[in-house]
């Protein structure tokens, strides 16, 4: 297991162009925050389908790291993302993520994705990610 | 809108081989159980997968006209299902779908599926739903 | 590595209500016939969605062990699927599936299915499965 | 209908931080490149994942607009993606996307995702659009 701490550090040291902010981690759930400026919109003024697919996959990284740790290894394998609503603009994308299977090879997880301030899904996202032993 | 009691009396109408009951159905959600015997299980004598896949599809559909009502016209446009532990050969299957979009010509929902008595997931499904006006 | 032969004597013995024909198998493919009766058509006298999830899963499962044999467990682990035209409900259907991916531990396959005599897909699946070692 | 040269401009106009380039377009597919650079990829110098979900959305978008035109609006309403194998870091990502359903109001395509000069598949995603008139 790897704490809210511990992950941030290691998004902050691989992946420079990171914007997501781990608000909670554990106990098979990730709460976390994906900042939107002017590279995350589509033309219209909303957040675009790419954002977030991107925060859904992250938020179900953060979610898994937290449970297996940042040392085993693992892929997403597939991810199916339904897009619900037009997010708004100047809004940050919040990733509401649960596990609902941790096995030895395989985990599941689903994600509920809100625009801030606004408790209607946007978007629902689930990932299946293959861990290597 | 269309009542447990109509649904019901719907589906005695007009599918013969219907197995499913309705145990509750409104406020964008329903509860169905799907009854399982020697043509659920597959070899090893777990539920099979296709049974689950009708189980979730018949769940979300009682959901929809319990919203919609008997009336409008709606079909399946895509489900993603995903298996998460093996449901046990004699017990009931128990589906709990929530409608996460009841837009004006599509619905998304999802379904948790249980073996009875216990709480962990066996899959979980979220389907898309045309409606024609 | 499992023949035609071999893999339609297994179905014949393993599940009484089986109800495809296994018309070619090998080469990391598959093409299977589905018998449509009364109990695979829903009301509007077209094939019911869960008829053709279960045809798709049943196509991806026989070019599966046409793969890696009859020796090797395997379960399938997630389907996604579309709907794109009513099947006839006077057609057998007819899958064609290739697998995209014979791992290890995982294997993908799509299949495209059709009401026979139409060269238009009906639904379009592509379903992951877990290989026991 | 619209063309690759009115497509290619409408995507220069509108989006300044797009990195793809379509090769061909109509007939119901789309021919894309997908530039890859420092900011696509994710440590282990292998493509992201959220990299080739934007590749396909953009695919298919080219292909539906190929066929309906730059006028009428379209958003995406599903994506689901399988990841098949490791992309190389140092090659572009080619998609090839097909339309299997062009209906009035839903548009269904799938594209098959490659590094350029590798002819097996990295992914596999189909997405479903809805069209408003």
């Amino acid at each position: 297991m790897a704490t809210k701490a511990e992950i941030t550090a290691f998004f902050e040291k691989e992946i420079p162009h990171f914007n997501c902010i781990i608000e909670e981690v554990g106990n098979h759930s990730a709460l976390t925050r994906h900042l939107v400026g002017e590279r995350e919109l589509r033309f219209g003024g909303t957040v675009s389908g790419p954002t977030l697919m991107a925060a859904a996959d992250v938020s179900l990284y953060v979610a898994i790291i937290g449970e297996i740790g940042l040392v085993t290894q693992t892929a997403t394998t597939s991810l199916n993302i339904n897009f619900l609503r037009k997010p708004a603009g100047d809004k940050d994308i919040i990733c509401k993520c649960k596990l609902i299977k941790v096995g030895r090879t395989l985990i599941v997880g689903e994600v509920s994705l809100y625009s801030e301030g606004d408790d209607r899904e946007v978007a629902h996202a689930v990932g299946t990610y293959a861990v290597f032993q």
